[in-house]
């Protein structure tokens, strides 16, 4: 009932309609393009110049430094500023500029002008209209595709500078990343709202990047002033010299401790429930760190995670806050046509409309943080089984990791899926955010508008009455499983002396005849179960990558997983840890009998080395026996590294692997009896192999 | 352009229209309700009647026949019609009695008077009215829930006649069958016609009926035939006394063959398909026969797919054709009241609408075909898979066929399970149908909408303008891919002398580097394709309990796998092979000793003989000592039957296992030597674990 004069008045009444319609139109805020002081294709061009030039710089500088060594070693330092086969390097620098190249994909997807320097007005009118007409591939769409190559460039050399382990680098690196952060903070100030999709769209969007430049430009002069206070090693990124791979060696060279003696009881309730909320939480461990691949796909995942939650909630709810707003009586008449009437009284039916859309609104900000939280958990999740997995690898078992025997080699997709694992990464976590958002709105709008309101309201009690007429049907089948678990219970199985077994057979059967038909119809309960069950959990995993969703016998077939499944190989076979620990040794030996200048560095001149090992006569016969030694005990220990070595024949990986594991055990029940002749028995033994 | 008169006629004339209208209606077809001469109502009543009469009769018959063994002994074998654990028995009987009472649960389910007995006209119309209201159960709802009950009741004496193995049993089931299919196929001949659903809907949806009791009645006289003429013995489904055990064991403790010299080389291309042709097809093996209750499941599965695909064709495919004949001139202006013009000829619309009509009909129909094709295929799998699951775990190998250890007992979940399974297979397979019916036509129709027929017509050809104007991005993507698989295998990867390794680091770091937000891209169509094969996976396999649709950690969330993971726990418990032939040997001595009356049959019973066994003292040493020896040789090859001892306890599974293998271990290499001790050290062994 509208409270002013409810009787003269005709409901439906179009005049007043007519009337009422212009003025309670809310006043649309109008905002205008706005071109910020730092002009964006001015800003761009200074940029790329000033970047060509710190690499012309960096690389006039590594040429002078590195002279001795061949004029073009230098370049290929430059050209390769991220290792990311390193686990020990600084991962900073490298995961920040990734995070600023990801935020910037966000815009350029977006965006109708994706690259500043076709910032013409006729090329927005021109897209516009060629879109429209679906007539040959628009302008701009090339612009996209150039800009997806030139982003990535326009950043490198923040990478680059950092990458040289030279004052001037970490100089240059500061200024670099200085203007990039200021000019964007002054853009930013500048021109806050845009007209684009929602007005603080683009402040909000670019807040990622802000915080990755401000971390470069706060990183580069702490590693500037380190530097020149020489707290820092100038090899401090060296990988091989770290001392993490020194400590993994001996950790796992220690005894394993002995497990706990509860171990073989059955765990309480309570254990297990903890226990599965900590295989859910990632607690950092000294003795394992993440290979940096790793650690840039979980910082890109969460950038990703806030983007795409950031243009699901930006994308919708200011357009429906429009609409709450700009609810009239005429809504009334609207619903009227489709022959819904809400309520007599236009007022009240106003007032349902906006209590519905508002209903609408919460449910949808509920899901996306519902699927953000999921997602983040998810997240948090992977990085634990990460770790398992690399941790299992390295142990050699491969059979629980993969379910199946694979050889952990480099190969051609093995690789392919190792290049794109970061982005792939990123991709199914936007994929799946936006998905999980899509079903969590469409559940909680049933549950809210079939369940919720229904009982609070009394109205739309449609399910309930269905529920209420079909109550037989729900209490038979409810009896009939009932009946079967209390028969099952007490009087189908006897306990005897420890044993179950199965008692009244003859009533079982008859039962289980009886119950046939009513079985069927729960069987379609259960099916109907099974389906939300199976598609609840495959929307919830669909963006880890670290799982499969099918069956276990095809896993393979699930593209994510194959994709994991590859990276994990390339990782393990290139980056473990106690390869490399064998390799800083192999170069410590190396470095200590020739000269000082001659310090090989690199992770793959270490490789080379023990390619060369035999050409290098100098070293000793008494070390050559130490340093076999301990290659074999650490092949025994780690089987999934004897795939790398040289000699190593595919066909005979087997019997060699048992070859050696035998070897070793008797090897090392004869080395408690006679220890003073270990160094050349060892020697013997892993000569052996190696003639394989 | 209609083809008389095109100048003066004025497109979309409404007087033509008008006046068209009413000549081209087809003619509807009145399909008048029909009652049969057999009343379905007299029909119940005087079968009811009979079929309390038979039982009677088999009751009396039983008890005279048993009177020695006590009054009540009869009764039960009477009320316990099929043995489900049973694997050699006729399975003929009670595989028809289910297809039977499953065909009346899907006219249940649908009729509008589920009995027989309440033939009154109101209850139609009450019916009608109550639904419409949605206020209270309706009545039918509770006729429904009692013919649920009814009809197992009903079918029963079928099953009883063939459980006694005795001619009486056989004539009287022999009347009993003929009287059922005579009555069916005279009422379906005198009413083929029905207004339910379409007009020979009742007609097909009996055809399995129809089959069922036909060999019902076919094979009645058959059994009374042979048991005539003597060629079948009395004791024919007696259950141990087959020599199916026997062969079974015979089998399991011959050598096993030697294994392939090809094993250890990779399968080529071609054998590797046919493998997996073959694993898709079953082909029955003489060693190994079905259980009962997967036997019954696999008809009713089978029952359950043409009931469905019936369903779905005849619901939808006559209305269509309705529709398609009745499309007239009238179909232009509806649809340019819609804004769709697919022609200026109102001639032409009809032609096109009604080809889109048949295209509709046609992939709909294939949709069912496809799905059914499917379901039986995967359902021909599951038998494949079932078999090897099933000796799998006769073995032992409980790990390969649950992924983890579980313990292969009784318990009151897994008999719930084992009791519904028939049941929930049905029910799976319907709705995995009905799903799959309806993904594959929504596939259809996008492949035929919008690409078979935009190529054919030259119509509607908005995805090819789409892809023709996002050809660069596909391209760039595209070329992004290849550069990566080109680069993997010709300059990333080096082999030297067999073993693969990373060349070109640098190259390689800067190419993931500048390659990652295309990849991004990439991994978005990666996740599309990883959701559509999950999904399409997920659904084909719907309806197949013996596989988890859950990843490989989460098995057991998957109700249905759930379930057959219980299922298979009793039945390998209840009716292992091996400890069936023990059990018929142990009898075998018992009758021997024992009195003629007094042989036992059942298997119960020589179970409980396994538990008496230290009472009856008559029993020489030299053949206990023998029986033990069989005991331990027996548990030894199938370790699942350990559970499943008396005195047999829980905690110490593990050590008991373990411990007999290697007593067994050492006793065979030790029996070689001394062949003579043979009896007294198995019975001190056998002794030993007894006391555990």
């Amino acid at each position: 009932m509208s409270s002013n004069d409810p009787i003269s008045k005709d409901y439906y009444d179009y005049s007043a309609w007519y009337e009422n319609l212009e003025p309670t139109k809310p006043p649309v805020e109008v905002i205008l393009p706005c071109d910020p002081t730092a002009d964006d294709r001015l800003y761009h061009i200074c940029i790329s110049a000033i970047s060509i030039v710190v690499m012309l710089v960096l690389a006039a500088f590594t040429k002078r430094k590195r002279l001795c060594q061949g004029f073009l070693k230098g370049v290929p330092g430059l050209l390769s500023p991220v290792n990311f086969l390193d686990h020990t390097q600084h991962k900073g620098l490298a995961v920040a500029v990734f995070g600023v190249v990801f935020c910037k994909l966000c815009v350029i997807v977006l965006a109708p002008i994706p690259l500043p320097f076709v910032q013409n007005p006729e090329s927005d009118y021109k897209a516009q209209h060629v879109t429209d007409t679906l007539a040959g591939a628009p302008l701009t769409e090339y612009w996209k595709i150039l800009s997806l190559f030139y982003y990535p460039a326009l950043y490198y050399p923040l990478l680059a500078c950092g990458t040289l382990h030279s004052q001037v680098g970490y100089v240059l690196g500061s200024l670099l990343s200085w203007t990039h952060f200021g000019v964007l903070v002054w853009q930013k100030v500048d021109c806050p709202k845009t007209p684009q999709i929602y007005k603080y769209y683009s402040l909000l969007t670019s807040l990622p990047q802000i915080a990755c430049l401000a971390f470069l430009s706060f990183q580069y002069p702490l590693l500037l002033f380190k530097g020149l206070k020489g707290t820092v090693k100038t090899n401090a990124s060296e990988d091989l010299d770290s001392s993490y791979y020194r400590d993994y060696v001996k950790k796992i060279l220690k005894k394993p401790s002995k497990p706990s003696t509860t171990s073989t009881a059955k765990p309480k309730l309570s254990e297990r429930v903890y226990d599965a909320v900590k295989s859910y939480i990632y607690t950092p461990e000294e003795v394992f760190r993440f290979p940096l691949k790793l650690a840039i796909s979980a910082v890109v995942s969460f950038i990703a995670v806030y983007q795409v939650a950031l243009l699901l909630i930006v994308g919708l709810v200011p357009t429906l806050q429009i609409v709450r707003a700009g609810v009239t009586e005429e809504i009334a008449f609207l619903l009227a046509g489709f022959k819904i009437m809400l309520s007599e009284d236009r007022a009240e039916v106003v007032r349902i409309v906006v209590h519905y859309i508002w209903s609408t609104e919460v449910c949808y900000i509920s899901a996306t943080i519902l699927s953000c939280l999921v997602t983040l958990l998810m997240l948090m999740r992977s990085l634990v089984l990460h770790r398992a997995n690399l941790r299992g690898l390295y142990r050699g078992d491969i059979y629980n990791v993969y379910n199946r025997q694979r050889s952990v080699r480099p190969s051609r997709p093995a690789l392919v899926c190792w290049m794109g694992f970061t982005s792939y990464q990123a991709a199914l976590v936007c994929l799946g955010l936006v998905i999980q958002t899509l079903v969590f709105f469409i559940c909680l709008m049933f549950a809210v508008f079939l369940v919720i309101i229904p009982i609070l309201y009394g109205r739309n009690l449609i399910i309930f009455h269905i529920i209420g007429n079909m109550w037989p049907f729900w209490l038979t089948l409810f009896l009939a499983v009932l009946i079967q678990h209390i028969t099952a219970k007490f009087a189908f199985i006897k306990k005897d002396a420890g044993t179950r077994d199965l008692d009244n057979r003859s009533a079982l059967f008859l039962l289980t005849y009886f119950l046939f038909p009513v079985n069927v119809l729960v069987g379609v309960l259960l099916g109907v179960w099974r389906m939300v069950i199976t598609a609840l959990f495959n929307i919830i995993h669909l963006g880890r990558l670290d799982i499969s969703l099918l069956n276990r016998g095809a896993e393979a077939f699930d593209p994510g997983y194959r994709c994991y499944a590859h990276y994990l190989k390339i990782e393990v076979s290139q980056s473990h840890p106690v390869m490399k620990a064998f390799c800083g040794m192999l170069l410590q030996t190396a470095s200590q009998e020739g000269g000082a200048g001659q310090k090989m560095r690199d992770v793959e001149e270490g490789i080379q080395l023990v390619a060369q090992e035999k050409k290098q006569n100098k070293v000793s016969n008494t070390r050559r026996a130490q340093a076999r030694w301990l290659l074999l005990f650490t092949l025994v220990n780690n089987p999934s590294l004897v795939g790398s070595r040289k000699h190593f024949q595919r066909q005979s990986s087997e019997s060699f692997l048992n070859g050696t594991l035998n070897r070793a055990t008797k090897e090392s029940s004869r080395r408690d009896t006679s220890q003073k002749d270990e160094g050349k028995e060892a020697g013997k033994e892993a000569d052996a192999p190696a003639t394989n």
